[in-house]
């Protein structure tokens, strides 16, 4: 870990501008809205301008400057972040797009993007002196929100619909984390941890400031590894929406920083037809999200029926020009498979999901076949054991 | 991906130093020994002068002046190697240690340190002008593999043991490889697969000159994530032993570069009592290999009756002023579940062997509590459905 040294200045509420200390606990504002953590840029331009960021670091704590945590003796690292930017040629050419890239969050320390956002809010929360904590999750944030906690030596305590495949409880359980099992969706597991009221912070998605923190180093990162451009087009599967939210501050910031001009990338969020309240809103012109009731889907990370940052998800969307976006679920299991075999990539739901909104994007028109697109692969696909197949297909020869 | 300019001239046999070209399909030396790959290290070193090695690319292709691919059209990337050197803190604190570093190579496309060796075997037989290939595996490798396989449009055919667990042949079968069961260990896999004699070139391990060309590249992150220094200390979990070969290779090149001098790292083999043939070979100061027969073991990636390198294993070993140890089975269990509880990682039950082993020689005093220790985290645990304990300390709640 090389010396952090954080130009971290306060929180603000985008949306009505109150003030907070950033040296203090911290939720949401007053007005309701999720906070922003504010930096001094002039204070970080001229660190760039020195050289010295991005550093050599091989994480996302490259971009320490614009990060929440003041000391690095706090960031409790497993190697998060600065993952690569695949070309999944065959896959382009399928879609029939100039030029795909696949931001690969998979190759994460928990094997998914939930890393950058935890990693993050565990550390700066360990700077504020706590050591327990609680999350409502569909699966992939609780493992990772177990792994940091384990590795900062504090107590997590994670609730999750009974129907999340097992696998998910088990690393949960590997990492010495409290698991509880909640009849429902994750909304239903929020209430239930409120109910139990425990001794603990609760990191539930942009509930806290430090998440959103984590997951705009995915900005920072598909620009950087662009070589400081702005990509056509950014493709997020949408649960809670912050990759959206942190994406889209990203370019604030380097804007901030002079790496990047104004030009910014249309964002478009995809959700299974089965749960998709983000869609729903874009497409009525909401400013707010309305709850999607009984929500379905294969896809569990996109089962979110009332994200808390609606407002800010929307704005982005619409800001940037892009769209929302929903697919069948049936569409899942063949995207997966197409991927697998194209690629060599075991994606999860989804991500399967954010490619057949691609594909329906392209067929629409929304989207241009000569557009420079970044997908998102937010996880791997191998813990989702709700979606595996028969193994009727393998040969057995006994030897003996 | 970054511009490739190999500097490869030919390969020779380490053992009768017999030459063979580059540009043809090799297996091993008419001797019997494997062959490695041999580079125009002038070149290289006039590259590395000029500050073109190592560049600015976010994988293991990095090293690409002494990779054996010539064309970057024939590197079939996923992003593999480059992975984080964790500084697992809690864990050295515990075992008394200064200075404990895990390489953790579970943060690969495959999540495995297999994708370094398949990337390359893969890679390099493509620009050979091979389509098919076939390859008996404890496991991982052969997941690695059929996700080359199918990246590169190629046909993959795996042989594994009937008891390798389900989620192997489930990832394997998800890229498209046809895959075989077979009664018995790999030998027996790779016994059936020579039978069946198809039209394919076969990867093996050090069976052809490629697959520890790509685990060398472990060799070259250690030391230049240690700012080219070289650790006192290197532990590998053993079975085939390509890490081994290709780590010991990777400091003499780097010594031909003047990026390190005639420094080396003792290195360490770890295995499992249940088939330990590499610990007994060494500690009876034989120069081959006897085979351990029927072979036991949790730890599937170790049950690994007679390596094919073993003279290689040996060598480097005792040049090394290294050794090998052997751990009961019983441990891995325990030392997976300190570690996720400790650390917040997953490890495979390889890695436990090589845990149990550190532990092992620090307490025979065969290493010194002040050594600079670099251990392989050669994978993730999540596959091993053989490992799996009971999921019944969940608490449910019915929120309804």
């Amino acid at each position: 870990m090389a010396i952090v040294i954080s130009h971290i200045t306060h929180l603000e509420c985008p949306r009505c501008h109150r003030k907070y200390s950033a040296d203090a606990l911290s939720t949401y504002c007053v007005c309701g809205s999720p906070l922003f953590a504010k930096y001094d840029t002039t204070q970080a331009r001229e660190d760039v301008e020195k050289g010295q960021f991005p550093s050599q670091v091989n994480s996302m704590w490259r971009y320490s400057q614009l990060m929440p945590v003041k000391s690095p003796l706090h960031v409790i690292s497993l190697g998060e972040g600065w993952t690569p930017m695949l070309t999944p040629r065959r896959l382009g050419k399928h879609l029939g797009l100039k030029m795909l890239r696949i931001k690969d969050e998979s190759q994460n320390p928990t094997a998914s993007f939930k890393d950058r956002g935890l990693c993050t809010a565990v550390s700066k929360h360990i700077e504020l002196g706590v050591n327990e904590f609680a999350l409502p999750s569909a699966g992939n944030a609780a493992v990772s929100m177990s792994a940091y906690c384990a590795a900062a030596g504090a107590k997590a305590t994670i609730f999750m619909p009974a129907d999340t495949p097992r696998p998910f409880f088990d690393e949960c359980r590997l990492f010495g984390a409290e698991t509880i099992s909640v009849e429902g969706d994750i909304s239903d597991a929020g209430r239930e941890m409120n109910k139990m009221n425990g001794d603990w912070t609760v990191l539930s998605t942009t509930k806290e400031p430090y998440r959103v923190e984590g997951k705009k180093t995915l900005g920072f990162e598909i620009c950087e590894q662009s070589g400081w451009r702005v990509p056509d087009i950014v493709i997020c599967p949408t649960g809670g929406g912050t990759a959206v939210i942190g994406i889209w501050k990203a370019f604030d910031e380097l804007e901030a920083l002079g790496l990047i001009g104004r030009e910014r990338p249309r964002m478009f969020a995809a959700q299974s037809g089965g749960c998709a309240p983000i869609v729903h809103a874009f497409e009525k012109g909401l400013d707010t999200i309305e709850p999607w009731m009984n929500g379905r889907t294969q896809a569990l990370g996109l089962r979110v029926p009332s994200p808390f940052a609606g407002r800010l998800i929307l704005q982005a969307l619409r800001r940037s020009g892009g769209g929302a976006v929903a697919v069948a679920d049936q569409d899942i299991v063949e995207i997966k498979s197409m991927v697998g075999k194209m690629e060599g990539m075991n994606i999860c739901p989804e991500s399967a999901v954010a490619i057949a909104g691609l594909r329906n994007l392209l067929e629409s028109g929304k989207i241009d076949y000569d557009e420079d697109v970044v997908l998102l692969n937010t996880g791997n696909g191998s813990r989702y054991t709700n979606l595996r197949g028969s193994t009727q297909d393998t040969t057995t020869i006994d030897s003996q």
